[in-house]
C-alpha cells in the first residue's frame, strides 16, 4: 500500500484535520500522480455536513484534482511518468450498463464510484479525494490536462468547468441563443465563459449588484438583479436556457417565468431541499425544468482540450489547506471569486 | 344580438343552473353553430371553483363543443351552412405575435381568448362555453369535424384529444419509445389512444387495479398499479417518456424515478398547488419535467383529421344537462369512462 497524507473530516460534526491513510498499489491499468492543486467545490461541504445523505467517514473531499504522474501501471498506454493529469468526480463505473457503454459514466446504471465519499466497484473500498499528496486512478478515469494552461486555475475545470459545459452542449447551446446563467459562483462563472465561448448572449441573474462589473469582465452580455421587480419583470419570457447554478433554495417559478416558449431551465445545482414547481409555470409555454450532473470521462477530455485551446481557465483564489474552514465559510456567503483552489504544496 | 339559452355558476359557490343571455350578431368572418354535443372537462369544474384564479361571472363552462353551423358571415369561405363544426379551448387570439404567427396560438404572447371565463380580444367582453345552445365564432378559431367519426364522442377531442396528441407530436413520441400514461381519465385515455396510435409501447400508471383491463381495452401493452411498491420498484429507470394527466396531488419524484436516463415527463395536467422536485430526481440521469397545454388551431385540425382517417374518438357517457352535478361528482371520484358528453338536446 501507498502512504498518504491529507485532511479528513473524522464525522458529520467534526472539522477537517491532518489524516494519514493509504492508496492501493499501482494495478496494471492504474496511473499515480502527485496531487498538486485541488479545488473547492460546494458540494465539499455539503458532503461532509451530509446535507443530501449519510456520508462515508472519515471523509477526503476534493473531485478538482490535477497533479503530475510518478508511477503508471504496465499496461499503461496513455500516460507516463511526468505527464500532467486529472481527476474529477469519478474514478470508476461498471463500464457495461448501457449508459457507461455510451460514454455516459456519470448517469452509471450500477452505480459509478464517486471521487470521494463513494465505494470503488467492489461496493467496499471507500474512495478518499483530492485533499490529499496523491491519488492512484485507473488510467480511464485520468484526463490529460495541457500544459498550455495555468495548472492550478486548470483544477475547477474537473467539476465546475464539466458540469457547465455539459449540458450547454447536450442542448446545443450557441449562436442565436439567449442564455441566462443563475447564480455567479464557481459554477457560473464557468457557464458564462462557456456560453459566451460557444457564441450564445449571455445574461447573469443574480442577487448580488456588485457582481455586474464582475459578469462583464467574464464575458456576459447583460445582468439582471434578481431582487428588483422592475428589472425581473422586463426579463420576463426572454431565455432559451436558463443554467441554473444556485445550490441554496430559490424560487423555480420565477425563473421560470424568464423563458420564452420552449424554454430549457436547466439545474445543475442542488439545493438540499425539494422546490415547489406550479404546473402552469410549465404548461404556460411548453417549458422544460432539466437537471444535468457532471458528464463523462469523453467528454471531460473534450472539454479540457476546448479550454486548451480557447484558453479558457477559472478565476482562482488560491489558498493553503490549513485554511480550508475560514474558505468554507466564505463560500457560504458567496464570498470567493470565483473558487478557491489549495496548494497541496502546504499540506 | 342573439339570444341564447345556457347553464351557468353565477358565483365560485352556486351550482350551474339555467341561464340565458346573448352572442354577437354573426360578423363577416364569423360562424355561427348550433351546439349538438359539449363534453365535460375537469378544468370546468376547477375554474367555477375559482380553483385556479378567481372567475368571470356568470361563468358558463364548456370547450369540448361540436354542433352544426347554422350561418356564416360574408366572407366565410371555409365553412358553409349545415357543416359539421366544433370550437376548443379558444376563440381568438392576438394573430401578431411571434408565437401566433408560428401556429402556436395556446401560447398567445397577447394572452388569448378562452372559450369561457375568458374576455375577448377586446379585453372588455366576457366569454362564455359550449354548455349552451348555439356559439359565435370567428371562423379562425372554427375546426372541421368528419361526419365518419361518431359526433358526440367527436367533443372531448377538442381538449382532452389535443391536448394529449400535441406534446406527443412535439415530443415525436414513436416507434421505439417506451411511454408511460399517468391516470387514466379524460385525458389518459386519449393519452393511451395516441401513443398506441404512433407506434409507442404503452403502460398504464394508475392507482386503481380494476382500471387494468380498460387500459388493456384501450390498446395499453401494460399496466403498474402505483400504489404497490413491488411494481413500482421493477418499473424504475424503464421510460423514455412519461405522459402526466393527473390534476390532483402526486408525487412528482417518485415518478421521475421511472424515466430512463434523457427521459422526459410531459404535465398536462394542472394541480392546484405547487409540486415539490428534487433536483436529484432530475440530475440524477438528465431528465427532463416539461409543461405543454392544448394545442394550436392547425395542430388541432390536423388531430382531428387523424383521428377520422384512424377512427379514434373519446370513449364517453352521454348525460342530460340536469345531471351535470352527479356528473361533476363522479368525475371528482375519478368514476367516469372516460368522458361524460352533454346530449345538448336535453338544455
Amino acid at each position: 500500500m501507498i502512504p498518504v497524507k491529507g485532511y479528513a473530516a473524522q464525522s458529520n460534526t467534526s472539522d477537517l484535520a491532518p489524516w494519514n491513510f493509504e492508496r492501493r498499489e499501482v494495478g496494471p491499468h492504474d496511473v499515480q500522480f502527485d496531487i498538486l492543486y485541488c479545488g473547492v467545490c460546494h458540494s465539499d461541504l455539503h458532503q461532509i455536513k451530509d446535507d443530501w445523505f449519510p456520508g462515508i467517514f472519515p471523509m477526503v473531499p476534493g473531485h478538482e484534482i490535477v497533479g503530475r504522474v510518478v508511477k503508471v501501471g504496465d499496461h499503461v498506454k496513455n500516460f507516463k511518468v511526468g505527464d500532467l493529469a486529472g481527476t474529477g468526480c469519478l474514478v470508476d463505473s461498471c463500464r457495461e450498463c448501457e449508459n457507461c457503454k455510451q460514454d455516459l459514466e456519470q448517469y452509471c446504471l450500477n452505480g459509478n464510484s464517486q471521487t470521494y465519499n463513494g465505494l470503488e466497484q467492489d461496493k467496499k473500498t471507500p474512495t478518499y479525494g483530492g485533499y490529499s499528496n496523491s491519488i492512484v486512478v485507473h488510467e480511464d478515469f485520468v484526463l490529460h490536462i495541457s500544459d498550455k494552461l495555468d495548472l492550478a486555475a486548470t483544477a475547477p475545470l474537473l467539476c465546475a468547468g464539466i458540469t457547465t459545459y455539459s449540458p450547454l452542449r447536450h442542448w446545443k447551446v450557441g449562436k442565436g441563443h439567449k442564455l441566462a446563467v443563475l447564480g455567479l459562483g464557481g459554477l457560473g462563472h464557468m457557464g458564462v465563459k462557456f456560453g459566451v465561448a460557444f457564441g450564445a448572449e449571455v445574461t447573469v441573474l443574480s442577487t448580488s449588484p456588485k457582481k455586474e462589473a464582475d459578469a462583464k469582465k467574464l464575458g456576459a452580455h447583460h445582468f439582471v438583479v434578481t431582487t428588483d421587480p422592475e428589472q425581473v419583470k422586463a426579463a420576463r419570457g426572454s431565455f432559451d436556457f436558463i443554467l441554473d447554478t444556485v445550490s441554496a433554495e430559490h424560487d423555480l417559478n420565477m425563473y421560470l417565468s424568464l423563458l420564452k416558449t420552449d424554454g430549457t431551465m436547466i439545474c445543475v445545482g442542488a439545493p438540499s431541499e425539494p422546490a415547489p414547481v406550479a404546473a402552469f409555470s410549465l404548461l404556460g409555454g411548453r417549458k422544460s425544468l432539466a437537471g444535468s450532473g457532471i458528464g463523462g470521462l469523453a467528454e471531460t477530455q473534450e472539454m479540457l482540450d476546448f479550454c486548451a485551446e480557447n484558453n479558457i481557465v477559472s478565476d482562482i483564489e488560491m489558498i493553503d489547506i490549513k485554511d480550508i474552514h475560514t474558505a468554507y465559510e466564505r463560500m457560504e456567503k458567496g464570498d470567493v471569486r470565483y473558487r478557491f483552489v489549495i496548494d497541496m504544496a502546504t499540506l
